[in-house]
Formats: structure tokens, sequence, C-alpha cells
């Protein structure tokens, strides 16, 4: 392996870095977190979480490391979305960045800026501002990634708290799919792929006719999804 | 921007590469096209098509030259699929690769070594060797985006020839999802989505019962995937 300390190469390299879009579920709406620049290009504006990819660990662990370094999150459900090369993305030098998506259950999570953040916040999607680099380019695919996932992978559940009423899932799917969806239809068919586990428990501090609560069986779906199944909504 | 021609980074950087992994479809089997490497590492050993991200070019068009530099393939159907990044995959030195994955017509394309190329050859999945590098891994998961795609979006029809039979389009299913499919179920499913074009012709050649030729609808296609269908089979 090349000796660590001297970065002369023969061929010029692109600099690698990894961003995140984190999607949380609050109030009915999705949100995404975003931080503030502290530094040129891009000072003052509102950008993903991320930074430069280190030489002893590999993309995924650099996408963690950043966040919990810019967000103090951890131990989130994270996968990998897409890699963005256009050449003039950053106006510095030529820069990859590989991105990932990563999903927050607001209830169980304090984001918070780390030591290098000047400012951190949620953003409803309405009122995401301008972003720098092509990350508004990198959030349009994190969202139509989530549109399409969530119709045969279960990951909505990651957005939502351990246990939940079907209320709640329902208005989570309409939101994250742009659109109405019968609440008798969907909670017939979200009853019937045997996911939800009914907790025989109502929401505390409902008035009557008080919504049941439900948690996700995690290993009935490990179990679907090598069968392949749809969420036809 | 940094000029070019000093190669000096106050950070060490990986190099970037693209990999393809390329499908064809040819007589009831799926293939896929690799290169013997006529270098070290790995020297003598079949690999994926690839090669070093230019300053110049975004990942996608980096992988179509290495493919038309190595294989003398163009015009495909390409997809980006995964980045890989483990620190060790490489043993030179630090290698990051974003692969793509590529599907042929084979009745369209004849694949031949490029200049820089020791041999190139299809080899089918069940046939494939030991490859260089990390490269087992992508295949394997080229394979799971095949499976997965194929059944919610019509990407097969980009490994059949234009016209082609309903037996053709069913033996193209079953070997990507590696399962038996009721072949009368199939033939109803698939002519349901209103996806094939009926062209009134029979296969030639063929002895009696000639089984009938389709193409397929691509502006159906467009329409139907903007409002989300399963190819439920």
């Amino acid at each position: 392996m090349e000796q660590p300390g001297s970065y002369v190469y023969e061929y010029p390299r692109p600099a690698v870095t990894t961003d995140c879009v984190i999607f949380g579920f609050d109030e009915g709406e999705l949100k995404i977190l975003l931080i503030e620049r502290g530094i040129e290009p891009y000072k003052g504006r509102w950008a993903l979480p991320g930074g430069f990819l280190d030489m002893n660990e590999d993309a995924e662990t650099c996408a963690r490391r950043k966040l919990l370094e810019e967000t103090c999150l951890s131990d989130l459900f994270m996968e990998q979305l897409y890699t963005f090369s256009a050449v003039e993305r950053d106006p510095r030098y030529r820069v990859v960045s590989i991105a990932y998506y990563a999903l927050v259950k607001l209830s169980d999570y304090d984001a918070q800026a780390g030591a290098d953040t000047a400012n951190i916040k949620w953003f409803p999607l309405s009122e995401v501002p301008d972003l720098a680099f092509d990350h508004q380019e990198i959030l349009r695919m994190a969202i139509e990634r989530l549109k399409g996932k969530i119709k045969y992978q279960p990951i909505g559940f990651e957005l939502l708290p351990e246990e939940f009423t079907l209320p709640e899932l329902h208005q989570l799917y309409e939101t994250v799919l742009q659109t109405k969806l019968d609440r008798r239809n969907f909670r017939k068919k979200m009853l019937s792929f045997g996911l939800l586990i009914d907790k025989n428990e109502f929401l505390s501090g409902a008035p009557n006719r008080a919504p049941k609560l439900y948690s996700f069986d995690k290993e009935k779906y490990e179990k679907l999804s090598k069968e392949g199944f749809y969420f036809e909504l």
C-alpha cells in the first residue's frame, strides 16, 4: 500500500466526501435536518451534514462519523443513496460525494449542533431553503428513493416511535407519497400484511375512541422480504 | 479550481474508479461480460470492465468510456449500482469504485476486446470464475438489483431483442428470478399490463403453432411508472 504522508500522485485524484439526507417525521410533516455552513464556500448557507473521507474508513463509517460530529446523532437507519460526481459540483476543486439517507425516530433522538457546526435545524420539506453545492439535487433524489422504497420495504416504521397508531401510519404514508389514501382501505391492507403487532393498548390522553397502539414485527418482515412482497396501497 | 499538473494535496485522497457489470441474455441463460486482466495486480484473472476516473468526466461518462475502450460496446442501458469503498479492496492503494450495471441486447451488439484488453468473454452466471478485487461482491449486488428491479420496472426488455415471444419473456423472468413461474399465469399477467404490442407476426422458422411476436410499448410504460405499478408475478 502507498505510504501515508506522501500525497504526491502520478495522476490527479478527486477528493471524496459523504453527505447525508436525514429524514424525520414530526407533527404530520416530513422534515430534513440541515446544518448552517460556518466556512466558505457557501458560508452561511444551509447544507446536508457530511465531510471528507478518511483513508482508514469506508464511506458508511465516514457518513456516520460526520453525522455524530455535526448533529450528535448515532445508530440511525442508513442506506447509500447515490454517488454524485458532476465535474463542477464544488467550486474549490474536484469532489465526488457518496450520498446516504438516514431515517430518525424523532421521539428517540435529540439532534444538536456539534462542536464544528454553527447551527442545525429541522426544516419541513416545504420550507427547505436554497442549499449549498448540489445538495438540492441530492435531496430530490432522496425524496424519490423514500417514496419508492416505502412501497415495498417497511422503512416508514423507522420514522415512527416504537408504538404508533394506525392514523399516524396513515398520515406518514400520505405525507411521503404526497397523495390521499382512503383511510379504510389503508387500514385493511396494512393489517393484512401481518406486520403489525396489536399492543392491546390505547393512545393515552386521547378522548373517547382512542386509537389502538401497534408496533412493528421485524422478524415477520425479514421472512416476508425474502419471499418478496409489495405494499400496494 | 485547483491547478492541473500539481497533484500534491494537503490531505491524502483515494483514487476513484468505475466498474461495470454487463448482463446479457442468451440461449436461456443470463451471462456477464468479463475481461481478462493483462496487468498486475490480479494479472490473468477475470474482472469487471472499468478503470480510473478522469478529472474532466463524471462517473457515468467514465463507465461508458471504459466500456467502449475495453469491450467496444456503446449506448447501453446503464444505471449506477453502488459505491464500494472498503479500505483494503485494492492491494495497491486506496481505491473507491463507483459501480454500474448495464443490460445488453445480445442480438444488437458484438462485444470485442479493446486495444488494452487481453481477452474478453461472456460467462454464464453459473460458470463465473473467481474474480479480481471485490468484483464478486459487486456482481452479487448487481444480481440482487436486477432481481428486485425486474419486478417493478420493465428493464428485462432491455435484455431481449426488439421483437420477442412470450415464451422468451417467460424464460427471461424465470432465469433472473431463479424460480419457476406458471406459464399460463405469467402470460395472462404480462398481457394485462398493456405494455406489450402485438406485432401480428409469428416467429419465423418455427414449426406449427409458432409463438407470436411482441414488442414493448415504452410510452405506455413511462405513463404507468409515474403512477406506480408492480409486476407481481
